[in-house]
């Protein structure tokens, strides 16, 4: 389940792993792990993607996102087709550090997400009742600020 | 890579995922999705977990989070032995339905953490350089605020 590849080792204990200062990121069977980036001002959570190793190393040297997309199985700089860039001011690593949350400025239209609003999470999901035939998801008003069609010229994912 | 245990459906295209007012989580090969527990009041992201059709369908039904763990093979409910519960107040869903936000209220201490901090993000990654033998994590001064030997007897994720 846990592999690493260099520049990162394994920890040496679960000790080690939650109480120590050694970055040693537990990448999953794909060799991923999960990344969360949220707004480094507002606190809203952009976007959930992942990265493997070497986009982990590289988000680390240039403080500028990279990710690995699982869909198109390639490495890729965020904003690289869309010019929404996402300069890291702080990354954090989880207990386990099988994953870290980026805090990050915008660049572009300041929409993270593909579909070209601020945030994938533009949708709410309703409580209080099981889900069902009747469930319906809200919209929260988070509009597109790009159309897609136009920049990625077809479907993308994030 | 994607199944649809009941009550939920599959989505009818990626327009009507991506677009539409039907939940349609896409859930991986495990039978997961990943969900981000924010901090309803503060915004600060507390925790990432994995949820199947049941832990979905229980945390919607009465909002109080419930989690699949990974490594127990089990569900269970966030809090069920720590008293750290988590009250739903919103619950989000991204472009691709493959992850959810959460807004909770923490109960107990209110750490979310099963080492006992508020936050597993506790430890910062530097920024700046290559990762390399002198990469040292920092500490974010969220310290633990029970005893996790006392309130888990043994190691427990999340």
């Amino acid at each position: 389940m846990t592999s690493s590849p260099a520049p990162f080792a394994a920890p040496a204990s679960g000790a080690a792993l939650e109480e120590g200062t050694q970055l040693t990121p537990r990448f999953d069977a794909n060799g991923l792990i999960t990344c969360v980036a949220v707004d480094a001002h507002t606190g809203e959570v952009l976007m959930l993607a992942h990265m493997n190793g070497d986009a982990l190393a590289l988000t680390m040297a240039t403080g500028e996102a990279h990710y690995f997309s699982r869909s198109r199985g390639k490495l890729w700089k965020k904003g690289e087709s869309s010019g929404h860039t996402q300069k890291v001011l702080e990354m954090r690593v989880d207990c386990d550090q099988d994953a870290v949350v980026i805090k990050v400025e915008m660049g572009g239209t300041g929409a993270a997400c593909h579909t070209g609003r601020r945030s994938c999470f533009y949708r709410t999901v309703p409580l209080g009742a099981a889900p069902g035939p009747d469930t319906k998801l809200g919209f929260t008003g988070d509009t597109p600020r790009f159309d897609p069609a136009a920049v990625y010229g077809k479907p993308h994912d994030h």
